[in-house]
């Protein structure tokens, strides 16, 4: 925690008709700048807490680094504008991530950086393992329900979005909160990655929309399963495909959509599960 | 229009314990790479529809042109991975926007790049005009009300944002939609955005949460009042009260909460409306 993560607010409350002096918690709202050796790579608009989470789970998601050990020290230094998650790489990756950052910005109207800046967008999806994984239709689903109480902060607020884990062996581990719901995912990368392993025993579980990059970022910690609240984007859809990810999506009080891979999501006439991978 | 904006999907529907094969239309999400003079400055994840719009607009809201006459041209060009917005500046914006990226880069090893980088977030707001413009509650309640039918890609896929411009002149006028909701606000910008103008009239009407950019964008387009159907942010809230912008935000059919600002809405037993500005 760097933060308060919520604040009481004035607000004049009208609601049917009659006006009232009122006030509500409210999310907060910073500026977090992730420096690697130095040098800012991105700041992004978040919710204070779980910064070091943040930092290792954007390094891993982001391909900036294969295993947290890469990351030789993470600090989180305060000011009055925002947070700077800092941190410093192995010699190695150092390099790497300056040769990368060389060739993104490119020079001054080097004529094709709109297509190079594309095909990075569009970065090819790691192929997740846990081809053996399944786990029956009605776990996902209890799973689903069992976050609601756990999400904390948007108990408070109504306004964050969660992204929590959730594996057959040992039920929801680690929940993070976001306002930005890439960064909740990132923090939860973070929160539960071993260093070198994977995540390929459990499911995702998502309060939001599935854009790709939420595809992506899940496949780059290597999870079988993505479970979200809301809508898929047809790019999302297509990249879990070629991720090999099971995508639920649109998981309400009733049930939920399954839009890629469905061999991992078990009926109550399949076989038994099969947790390992 | 540079694509189609949804697709129709395969889905297995599980829902009250049954399994059926169906199928649903899902958003299109396309990789849209802004470049300026043949240097990409961003590149975002978007909904393939009023591209020229979104050009204009995140070049006024992201402070890179104060007008659009100094957009010397723009192209659609469609590739493979995506979308390039090919914008060309004239001669002084160029060597403005050269110059602010070599400084937002900096050198490698720079030392303080995080603070500088997050002092680039935190932008100072503009101050909105429109000290005079007010509007009945009921007005700005309704306008809402009639955004939900004109939003037809929603419509289709339940999940995309939109943004709209409305006054007590004209009503609703263009709406926007986007999977993103900062894309949405800025080919809204594009849309509405006459020459060396602002748009101080009428309000903008928001589908999605109120964070500190939707509210730093609509302070740059000169925009007075946002009405949105989520939750603010604290720093959203605090943002809007610098920048002078009247925020109404938690937006259902019973009314609305005003968390900053509240002269410019009018209480029935009021005085009559002021809508120019």
């Amino acid at each position: 925690m760097t933060g308060a993560t919520f604040t009481r607010h004035w607000e004049i409350a009208w609601r049917g008709g009659q006006a009232r002096s009122t006030s509500r918690l409210v999310a907060e709202e910073t500026a977090i700048a992730l420096t690697y050796n130095g040098s800012t790579h991105a700041v992004m608009m978040g919710t204070p807490a779980d910064l070091e989470d943040f930092g290792i789970g954007f390094s891993l998601t982001e391909a900036i680094v294969e295993r947290r050990s890469e990351i030789r020290s993470i600090d989180l230094i305060p000011n009055e504008l925002g947070i700077e998650v800092r941190m410093w790489l192995d010699g190695d990756r150092a390099e790497a991530l300056a040769a990368r950052r060389r060739a993104i910005s490119g020079p001054v109207g080097c004529g094709l950086c709109g297509i190079e800046s594309l095909e990075q967008a569009r970065r090819t999806p790691t192929r997740v393992e846990g081809r053996g994984v399944a786990f029956p239709a009605r776990d996902l689903l209890n799973a689903m329900q069992a976050l609601s109480p756990l999400q904390t902060l948007n108990q408070h607020t109504r306004s964050v979005h969660a992204a929590a884990f959730w594996s057959p062996r040992s039920g929801i581990g680690p929940v993070r909160e976001d306002v930005g719901r890439h960064n909740a995912l990132d923090k939860l990368a973070g929160a539960i990655m071993p260093d070198g392993g994977s995540a390929c025993d459990g499911a995702v579980l998502l309060t939001s929309r599935v854009s790709v990059e939420m595809v992506q970022k899940a496949a780059m910690i290597g999870v079988p399963v993505v479970v979200a609240v809301s809508a898929p984007t047809a790019l999302a859809i297509q990249t879990a495909k070629e991720a090999g990810i099971t995508l639920l999506a649109i998981a309400r009080d009733d049930g939920y959509g399954v839009f890629t891979h469905p061999r991992r999501v078990l009926l109550p006439d399949e076989a038994a599960p099969r947790p390992g991978c």
